[in-house]
């Protein structure tokens, strides 16, 4: 089955995660289409000075796969830079948040994946 | 935790799943990283005339989003275009093949997800 871009729900999330500014979300699947052990598969766009504030993920894994831009990552240990390519994993019982601080957009298609 | 662009596996597949001509695999996540019921995560590159067979699969789902370029999707009830940003969704005993009939790389992200 093909599901087409243009079919595919983008909405504004304010303060995602006690995060700043907004973040935009491109919903590639919805509840219909997901994989039984997957709970969320989209896109996120941060434009400069937005973030996803610090989470922790309990018995399942995020994948950030980041698409374009650059972005600050926050894991216990720190703060890392990423670019279009890198993926951060997050685990059980890990934590992460993302920022973009550059005048590019950072977009990242963010994916769950149930334990 | 965050694995690099530079970091990752490319590899040549030649035929892959019976297709044609060459296919190009970025391996984001090898079985290190891989969450328990995922069983793959890579990006493929399709060039001109190359493919990726008809192929089925079982007790899973597999996802190919697509990053950029145009393909040709092959399913039971026919052949139909995608383009970035349209993802195809192929589940439990279905089939699905894929080809470049373009000069412009087609890129794809192939997710497989274990029911």
């Amino acid at each position: 089955m093909i599901k087409k871009k243009e079919d595919m729900i983008i909405s504004k999330i304010t303060k995602m995660r006690d995060g700043n500014g907004d973040v935009i979300k491109n919903e590639i699947l919805g509840n219909l289409d997901m994989a039984k052990h997957a709970r969320m598969f989209s896109t996120f766009t941060l434009n400069k000075g937005c973030s996803i504030g610090y989470h922790t993920h309990i018995k399942e894994t995020e994948y950030y796969y980041i698409l374009s831009g650059n972005g600050v990552v926050s894991e216990k240990d720190g703060d890392k830079e990423v670019k279009a390519g890198d993926i951060v994993i997050t685990g059980d019982q890990e934590s992460h948040a993302i920022r973009n601080d550059n005048e590019e957009p950072l977009v990242l298609l963010a994916i769950i994946i149930l334990d």
